[in-house]
């Protein structure tokens, strides 16, 4: 994929560059990053037609006075999910723009789930023409298993057709690592799929032969690992090692020591799933450069892997550098530290200024992107949980996706198992809301601290399903048909009546709304959860999780109690 | 372009790396080069369905001891001219392997100037099945100058064709770059091909914002650096520095200081034209390992640029590492200073053992190929010159491609000019082969020596016509005659009568015989030329640059003499 225009643009640049028309505009006076050399040159910056014509001295075009900073490639995520951030692909242009970043790689397989290749191609048309440059992977693993229920399974051929696209790459993290390794023939042709340039690789703590049968196969990145040492097997497998800070897997500090022993080669930064708070307050893939530059990383190394590294991971050409032929993304910093842009440019036009993204046009939502929450009425026999004995319960750990399976002997009454918040014992739902199959899988959940009412969310991955935890019936019921009114949300519920929502009217998953009032909207319903007694950091993320059946050890979908271990669907009774 | 095999091969290569089977061959107890972390790893290597299933230990499969010795990667020439080497790919392959080459990319404008894309999809044919590996550009500037006559122009269109062939990658050496800066439509139309992932350069002494224009236009790799400044200025624009070290231009030793100073990224290696002498007597990538080492660059530093960076440069997947899912192209070497491979394998199987290569099948050479010299029967009325007065003289510079155009009073017999040995004076024809057009330019040349008789050659960059040069005009025509007769080669002469030849049936451009004979030839025929009065080292060589029209100052094709700084044809009289 390259940046450059064909035609008069590139006939234009190339005269710019030649020095026999003038610039666009000028960067004057700053200290430039040439990541390929990994040092700073001295010199103003021409663009033209949205490129970089040169470094040098310019005659002509608009002046940006950048004397004295620094001026580096706009920032590059190597691997995320877009619909983690709860926003559209405008909105969340719009939320990292000021941060610097002006490309990302994303896997968009939260809204295939829900769409199908639909919502992949709505990705790709709702990105086209943004300031920030999207890039797409075609999904590999919709459903994550058998025992998720998303709209449709998303074929190899509907890869194919997602391949055919400008900005589609190759093919998205494949987190079927067992199917890999087990030489699956209908995983395996994932992989081989007509029009991919390489695929992105997803193994949480696979080593030693596993991780030689997973390489072999042709995946040529990971973004799992936590320790330097599994990230260090990797990378002498031939992978790259994209290191990620995301909002439910803060791994960079763990993984920074192998950039410092071995070097940046084979290393770039990832976000993965960040929430909008983390976004907002902490920042993105400058967030990133600020931690290694503070945890001693040579501050040329940081920014090779923030930028140039990214763009050679993904083979995308004119990407990730400040050159002659190299797409104008460029940052200004006032210092190496903070990382804190006071000016951002994306394909040569200010994108951001001390923080605010400028107004670009956002394009409109087609209406069948929304209305995706297609449940069937949920009852209180849907609810009724029957078992004999002590039963298996989920039990949440603070800050991880992983659960503990426990047995319990539940609270009863009238013969039906219940909630019990004495002893943090609430009833967790999942509603499939796809095809209104009325199918609902039911348990108990501990660890949430929630002594009354109940919340819910049709983020639930990996099919988002609704999925709702609480701790008397009517709760759950509100919360459920809430949902089905808003066409998907977030929402939290007491005595009976919705009492905050957060609404994602996209998919189920996504707001129309800019990150200042979604990250609002979630502190509201944050606070309102506190006071229902929970007293974990996320309640809402972790809940999306409980959903996820490929995350040991016990989850929940619409078809019953998942046992990940033994991978089966297990009763509620655990004798 | 991956190396992955699709289907079945890949299905067993996992089951191998999984460590279910077998494997095919296992390198045992070697240091293992790591390209990716740039370090030695200690374990055995499998070998599956010709790629590395993995490093460790295993059972099973033909064992190869290699103890206490080191594996690297096979080297890869980045960028190169088969045809330099006067071999058919198969002997080429022969000759390259014992050297540890187990890739190349090759620009065959050669063939491609006598036989149009006829040539490149035969150099792709006849590389089929070869141990080594043969990567294809699409040439992209036949003919080399409009004072050039080919058999044909390849346009557009043929590069297209050439580019939907498996192993061709992108466009070839992009040498017109004054079209490129200036942005010439029709030259940046070979720049935007379809089908191209990528497009090599080729800008010698190209600085400043012409450079900015060439770098602008794409083009991202040069190999005709010949200075550390030259080197750096590319590589900050983006570019990949390709080292150079042929036989008419040694710039490794002048650019390792780049190296030294800035690291290896960015950078790899390359023998662009090799003569087959320099190949049996020096080595090929192997002989630019053992002086980059000998110069003081780290090895690990040497091999990266040996092997994965030039893969990288060219975006070949699976090349160039040695790591589950990569190739099995693998040197066993016994130490790390002379690079003189005790084994090679290629595709997992052995190619050559202590500087001897296997046999392998070769590949028939069709008749299409053979027979190109059709030019018109030459007379002595074709070599009559005509002038009054000074006229301009080509003098060669020994061991360089320029020459200096002099002007002289020379010698004249019956109202003709004359050679006149003993001011150094030969004559110089160029005799149109592709079209027996008849065409055929005529004029002096000095600074080879030559008292007596005379030499021809059907290499004759980049069109590939006949050129001769000699004393007497009835050696010159014998020369000619017998070269229609070889359908190419290089012949000598003298008093009329051909004394010795080297044929080279192949498009009139090389020999199907194995290197040691083509040396061997060459060897008798030089020392002709010796007894013939001959004082310069390689005088076929520079004879073969006489007739190319881009190279300063004065040269000579069929349609005259050519004033390269001028870019016009000038006549013989200098008034």
């Amino acid at each position: 994929m390259s940046a450059l225009p064909a035609g008069r643009g590139r006939t234009r640049l190339i005269a710019v560059a030649r020095g026999d028309e003038a610039p666009d505009t000028v960067i004057e006076g700053a200290h430039v990053f040439c990541a390929h050399t990994r040092e700073w040159l001295e010199g103003d910056v021409a663009i033209a037609d949205g490129m970089v014509a040169g470094i040098g001295s310019y005659e002509g075009g608009e002046r940006i006075d950048a004397r004295g900073r620094w001026l580096v490639p706009g920032f590059i995520d190597a691997h995320m999910h877009v619909e983690s951030s709860k926003l559209t692909p405008a909105q969340f242009a719009r939320a990292v723009l000021p941060h610097g970043t002006t490309a990302i790689v994303c896997d968009p397989h939260e809204v295939a789930n829900v769409l199908g290749s639909d919502g992949v191609h709505w990705m790709l048309d709702a990105s086209e023409g943004l300031p920030l440059s999207v890039f797409v992977m075609a999904p590999s693993c919709v459903p994550a298993s058998a025992f998720e229920s998303p709209r449709r399974e998303l074929t190899v051929g509907d890869m194919e057709a997602i391949l055919r696209r400008r900005r589609a790459l190759g093919v998205a993290e494949m987190m079927n690592f067992p199917g890999v390794v087990a030489g699956d023939p209908s995983v395996l042709a994932k992989l081989e799929v007509r029009g991919a340039s390489h695929a992105d690789g997803h193994a949480p703590g696979v080593t030693g032969r596993a991780l030689d049968a997973y390489a072999a196969a042709g995946i040529r990145s990971d973004h799992e690992a936590t320790s330097v040492e599994e990230a260090l097997e990797k990378r002498r497998r031939g992978m790259w090692v994209l290191l990620r800070e995301a909002s439910n897997a803060r791994n960079l500090r763990d993984l920074l020591p192998l950039v410092r022993e071995y070097g940046p080669e084979h290393c770039a930064f990832c976000t993965d799933d960040r929430e909008p708070d983390m976004l907002l307050r902490e920042g993105h893939i400058n967030q990133m450069c600020r931690i290694a530059v503070a945890e001693g990383v040579p501050v040329e190394h940081v920014l090779v892997m923030a930028t140039l590294h990214a763009a050679q991971a993904h083979r995308l050409d004119g990407y990730g550098a400040i050159a002659p032929g190299f797409r104008a993304d460029l940052v200004v910093l006032d210092d190496l530290s903070s990382f804190a842009p006071s000016l951002v440019l994306a394909g040569g036009r200010v994108a951001a200024r001390d923080g605010v993204a400028e107004p670009f046009a956002v394009p409109g939502i087609p209406a069948h992107v929304l209305g995706t929450v297609r449940s069937a009425p949920v009852t209180d026999a849907d609810l009724l949980l029957e078992a004999d004995g002590p039963v298996r319960v989920i039990e949440i750990v603070p800050e991880q996706l992983i659960t503990i399976q426990r047995t319990v002997d539940p609270a009863r009454s009238n013969g039906h198992v219940v909630a019990d918040p004495s002893r943090d014992l609430a009833k967790i739902a999942v509603v499939e809301r796809h095809h209104a199959t009325g199918r609902v899988g039911c348990g108990l959940v501990t660890g949430f601290g929630l002594r009354d009412g109940a919340f819910a969310s049709t983020v639930a991955h990996d099919a988002h399903n609704v999925v709702a935890v609480g701790t008397d019936d009517a709760s759950i019921l509100a919360c459920a048909a809430h949902l089905q009114e808003l066409g998907g949300g977030i929402v939290v519920a007491q005595d009976g009546r919705v009492i905050g929502e957060l609404p994602l009217p996209v998919a189920g998953l996504l707001s129309d709304r800019p990150v200042e009032e979604v990250v609002g909207r979630l502190d509201d319903l944050h606070a309102q959860l506190r006071d229902l007694g929970v007293t974990i950091e996320a309640p809402f993320m972790t809940l999306s999780f409980l959903a996820l059946s490929v995350i040991p050890a016990l989850k929940i979908t619409d078809r019953g109690l998942v046992d990940v271990e033994r991978f089966e669907i297990v009763p509620l009774a655990a004798g």
